[in-house]
């Protein structure tokens, strides 16, 4: 009896201790999406500071680098701090991204020297910067994807899109400030900045459809966010049609971009506080539970273990342990409360099953498109509007033509 | 650089150590495989003994009843060993699994006492028994449902599928000596034991699907067991048709099916010894590459890490590293080394998730089978077959058919 009272406790302290993981890992998320943040912002500073040979914003420059350094060892600091094993959840997967981050982050020092010495395009600045804000998203996606709760899963999971929604915003905020400075807008710019409206708009429902609980707040604060401004310069840019842009127009669009992404940078600290408090609710409540159990098995009568593993009409139920959760409920029962355990174990396993799914779909998504980019040289854009093409045409889903195209990897020509 | 390399470290440590956990669950299930030998043994012996007014077999009862408990003895002594948190992997499942287990295990001392007193019927304590091995079967199944390394689960698969096909023919024994020993067969007796006969088969067909890397090993053993013989009596008690069957006949059924049993329990043992020693090459081999990275990191001269991200023809790729694997092979670069690393943990898991997936299906059949008992009133066998027909009439799956009667549990009559 003791013992098994003892096992009990033991399973419930292993779930305990993942959502302590889970907890980290969030704070984790939440650290990381600071630093993407800052490294945004310098980007675009950087873009302008560039694109201006130099004459622009070089104190503004100076800052945003100086805000990024920091945030950046903040991260470290924090990585230091749970730098041992069984800290975070999704061990092995997760610190090899972070490896990955880490690599990626050594490139900046070199970056930032091309910058300031005005020896490199902007858009190959962007490009680099591009593929370090990648590395920390592919470590916040690789965060998400972790087998503990559900309803954290789907949490994560919209933190996540919420992320990718910014930095295709980011993406745009870039695009269109070239156009408008340059006064006009090619055919493929046009198509290129569409495919990131598409897209934010994509992880950005995804955001919401995850996002349960968090729905009045998202709503409340997307009031707050310049978007009937965003709109009408969207309509500016992408109606022009040959005709010149207004240049001036150029510093509005970012400004309002880069509101907008700020805006959506709160959200994103809101949204991963609230993870961390969910978190935090669950593991109270299941120590609550595992109080209420020891005393419920201190009542327990002495009865025979394997009688109440029968049904109550005497017809015994073989294997029945494989079954939890249909047989009779005895009440406060030792099988039943193991039944229950057993029976939510198996519930919160096949959920999790769902939440997954969504990932696996985007992760072939992804792979897919990088097939594409590398075989046909496309960029990421044009590479999602094959997918997207392909799918319509086809009449399937896109993780579908996904799926066909990477398992015919190896016969694809390069071009 | 030195942080990069760090964190590698790190994420290969924690593989380490879920193989490790992996060869403790693979040591459990071999001594809980032990311990279900022993009680099949016991209930047979038992059945003999009540059936025989005790008049038959007690001083071979008193030996068996030794045996397990000093089997139970091992795999308690072996559970306190390893009572600590993390130390078995799937902790919270699996830790429920065991005090379910433990606390069907309870049930013994009351059991051997109702048949030392013959105070029982040998149906009744069979049926008991059959709950106990039940419980224990599930714990191997819950051990064989782990996110580690694809290859050891199938192998773990294997192993539950093989310990499974072992019990069912432990029932076709009993059930085939209740017809010998009364001269008679009945048409119901007829249907469980041929339900019997196919849910082994099906059991071992999966066992051998799974079991890769040790086909050889059964096919060589198969060799030594009495099937010839066990062919030989199954014709004699299926086709008997209402004739007299020869109660001779049960004492060479149930020691032909005996030595069959004794059989499958020695491939078990050679099959969990066979896993144990896979994950301990896995663990080497993997120490072994964790060493050799170091050694490339202290050879890679500094180059800039973004410009590693990039492919070769200058075309960057933007999110490269979520699409780890098709990028350029820059030789020794840690880029390379990360990317393989993180293209290897990904195709683990895509892996798993096929592996997982018949895992999910049999939940699936096990828990409507479940459901049929107790709505239906039906045994295990009557269940299945019902199952089987559903799915046989509607031409699907019996997967599919389980799913679709959990779905309606709400709403079926209980009869």
């Amino acid at each position: 009896m003791s013992q098994v009272l003892n096992y009990l406790i033991t399973a419930r302290r292993c779930e305990v201790e993942e959502l302590q993981r889970l907890a980290r890992t969030c704070q984790l998320v939440l650290t990381v999406g600071k630093l993407i943040h800052c490294l945004q912002q310098e980007r675009g500073i950087s873009n302008i500071y560039l694109g201006s040979h130099g004459e622009r914003d070089a104190q503004v420059w100076q800052e945003r680098v100086a805000a990024s350094q920091a945030a950046q060892g903040e991260c470290e600091t924090w990585l230091e701090s749970v730098e041992h094993d069984n800290a975070l959840s999704n061990g092995a997967r997760l610190y090899t991204r972070i490896a990955f981050a880490l690599h990626a982050l050594d490139g900046l020092p070199k970056l930032r020297a091309d910058v300031a010495a005005l020896a490199c395009t902007p858009a190959a600045s962007y490009e680099r910067f591009k593929t370090v804000v990648g590395a920390l998203l592919a470590l916040v996606f690789e965060a998400a994807d972790v087998a503990v709760d559900p309803q954290i899963s789907r949490l994560l999971v919209a933190l996540f899109n919420l992320m990718q929604g910014k930095e295709f915003a980011g993406r745009e905020r870039a695009a269109g400030a070239a156009a408008f400075v340059t006064g006009k807008i090619t055919r493929e710019q046009e198509q290129t900045i569409e495919t990131q409206i598409e897209m934010q708009e994509q992880a950005l429902r995804r955001f919401e459809s995850f996002a349960e609980g968090f729905r009045n707040e998202w709503t409340a604060m997307q009031a707050t966010l310049p978007l009937a401004d965003l709109e009408r310069l969207r309509r500016k840019l992408l109606t022009a049609h040959g005709r010149p842009l207004d240049p001036e127009l150029a510093d509005i669009w970012y400004q309002c971009c880069s509101t907008r992404m700020d805006g959506l940078h709160q959200v994103e600290i809101h949204l991963a506080q609230y993870v961390q408090s969910q978190c935090q609710d669950k593991i109270v409540e299941l120590q609550k539970a595992l109080d209420d159990q020891a005393q419920l098995f201190s009542q327990e009568e002495a009865r025979d273990p394997l009688a109440a593993f029968s049904s109550l009409d005497g017809e015994p139920l073989p294997e029945d342990s494989l079954r939890a959760g249909v047989g009779p409920h005895l009440t406060h029962s030792i099988v039943d409360i193991l039944r229950s355990q057993s029976e939510r174990l198996q519930n919160l396993t096949q959920e999790l099953a769902t939440v997954r799914e969504s990932l696996e779909e985007r992760k072939l998504i992804e792979r897919a498109k990088g097939v594409l980019m590398m075989k046909q040289g496309l960029n990421e854009e044009a590479a999602y509007r094959l997918l997207r093409k392909h799918a319509m045409n086809q009449n399937r889903r896109i993780a579908e033509v996904a799926q066909a195209i990477l398992s015919l990897t190896e016969i694809l020509p390069d071009t």
